[in-house]
């Protein structure tokens, strides 16, 4: 009997689910509206019902390895636990794991939305050929996630992967981690709007005010269009966000030694817009490896790739998906050791 | 029979050799003038001697596990050549471990010499309790390793933990890596008497040009006894490298929630003029833990541990020595799994 799993991605807009087979096939994708305002009871109860829909669904013709749920927010590994989540308000130290295996009778890994993809990318997208990767979510914020050995690194609590709050300007734009300069201050959706509004009010982003005036969302979309249109102003903002990413990932190719760097979320897709300044500053910016125009991991790779996920917005369900799976073969096989170790 | 290995740690200045037992006991050390100048193939041969008079000393009383090289520079560890190094100029695509491995018949491992100090101080040093640590070492340069589940982490090829060349300022000063503002550039020895030059330079350091006349060696031990009979321009000075330090550490903290960080290298005995700065500024630039002055790891500790090194110079002798028996025991058992995989 085949083996299939149900993968979760709650997001703050939408909750998704789906059956995946052991081989990364679709069996079948649930989406509905997250109602997050309705509180956390409603949406727990939402999410078990869909989970039971399709695993009495697919009884008879697979076997459940167990249920992935990937959630926006800090989590306690250990525990399952919801510490806190930006878009889930009241979801503070919320036992999700306990309260779903206690609904459903089935095993439930919980896990950061942005590993959750990472996961999804090494496992069928970008990264599926190498087991060692860090991926970057550029997004409202900017989340990332690292697989070491074909396995998601926590840490020592689960907070591991927080590649959107390394330094990129030591006294920049104060971030709501605490500090100053994070990545996710240059590089999120979030950030090029507010830097398109910084650059309007400093009068000399004229082509901006106008597309401002124009559209009726002025969002980071909106001003990639502006970019791709000409318009230097909003050139000007991906560049910032090309260096950003350089001065990010440059550090972490110098301290992990990956092959690979996936670069995800709604941002990405203004890939055109900031990759060539990425690409540039990071040939400076990460002294050992030369970074070549590829977007997979070669047998025997002497350097570092860095390219744009697979996915899209699906990594986080697939990756969601795999965690059960991975379970059950960690528990079969010895681990892999270490790279080189 | 008790198990014993060889350290060796290859410096610009001296070479030492070690021959230390299963448990950590030093059994006998050696030390002389590394003498780089006279070449390659004299060094290797003063090493193998002295390496083979230990062997001969300790044939009958323990067994041999093999040996482990600690040596400055790029090395592949797939083939054990020395790929260049900054204090060893005729070693390029040096096949070292081969050399060795022929003339003594023996196991040998070639590992950085960061790494091997960082070896060292998870072994008997301030990692003792815990298996995932990074170690930063304040020398020259400002070198690093990572240890994950109790073994050097290598990525790719050997080149993970370069932890001097994260960016802690985007347009600072050039770093002989290519890139600018890399953490070596306000952390390293070399740095703090740049730093303190540039400081007499700009007229604003009058008790750093008097030191400075006073002091035959300007070096940043002179300058760090300026800082702690109260000069203020060499305090400033230390605060520039806690705060860099800060921001480097602190990037890591985020993104690979590790329990310690170690700070070690002659810059590290500086500890209380720059520690200060260091651990509030880390306060603010790491935004998940609260930082504890905590010297060690605690079972189930939830935030992270940054501390001065313990074993001073003898780290890397110390690490180059544990490499051989963790290469044995990694063969007899299965490698541990990942936290929390």
């Amino acid at each position: 009997m085949r083996v299939y799993s149900i993968g979760v991605d709650l997001g703050g807009t939408n909750l998704r689910i789906a059956a995946v087979d052991s081989e990364g096939k679709l069996l079948e994708k649930l989406t509905s509206g997250a109602e997050v305002q309705r509180g956390r009871d409603f949406v727990i109860g939402e999410m078990c019902d869909a989970i039971q829909s399709l695993s009495v669904k697919f009884r008879d013709s697979a076997q459940l390895a167990g249920i992935g749920i990937g959630v926006p927010g800090f989590i306690d590994m250990d525990t399952g636990t919801v510490m806190r989540s930006p878009n889930l308000p009241d979801w503070i130290n919320f036992p999700v794991r306990e309260q779903i295996e206690r609904k459903l009778g089935a095993t439930v890994i919980l896990e950061n939305d942005a590993n959750s993809a990472a996961m999804g990318e090494k496992w069928l997208g970008a990264g599926r050929n190498t087991d060692h990767m860090a991926m970057y979510t550029l997004g409202t914020g900017v989340g990332g996630g690292l697989v070491f050995n074909g396995r998601l690194w926590h840490g020592m609590n689960g907070m591991a992967g927080e590649l959107g709050h390394i330094n990129v300007e030591p006294e920049g734009h104060p971030c709501g981690c605490g500090s100053r300069g994070c990545l996710e201050q240059y590089a999120s959706a979030t950030a090029i709007v507010r830097m398109a509004h910084e650059a309007i009010a400093s009068g000399n982003a004229q082509d901006l005010a106008d597309g401002a005036r124009g559209n009726v969302e002025f969002t980071s979309r909106g001003i990639y269009q502006l970019a791709i249109q000409g318009h230097a102003s909003a050139q000007r903002i991906y560049q910032t966000v090309g260096r950003a990413l350089a001065i990010g990932v440059g550090g972490m190719v110098n301290a992990l030694n990956l092959p690979m760097f996936v670069i995800g979320g709604g941002v990405a897709s203004a890939w055109d817009a900031f990759a060539p300044t990425m690409f540039a500053e990071l040939k400076v910016r990460s002294f050992i490896y030369s970074i070549t125009a590829q977007d997979h991991v070669e047998p025997g790779q002497k350097h570092t790739v860095v390219t744009i996920a697979l996915l899209g917005s699906d990594a986080g369900l697939y990756g969601a998906a795999r965690l059960p799976m991975l379970q059950t073969i960690s528990q079969s096989q010895p681990t892999r050791s270490q790279a080189h170790a």
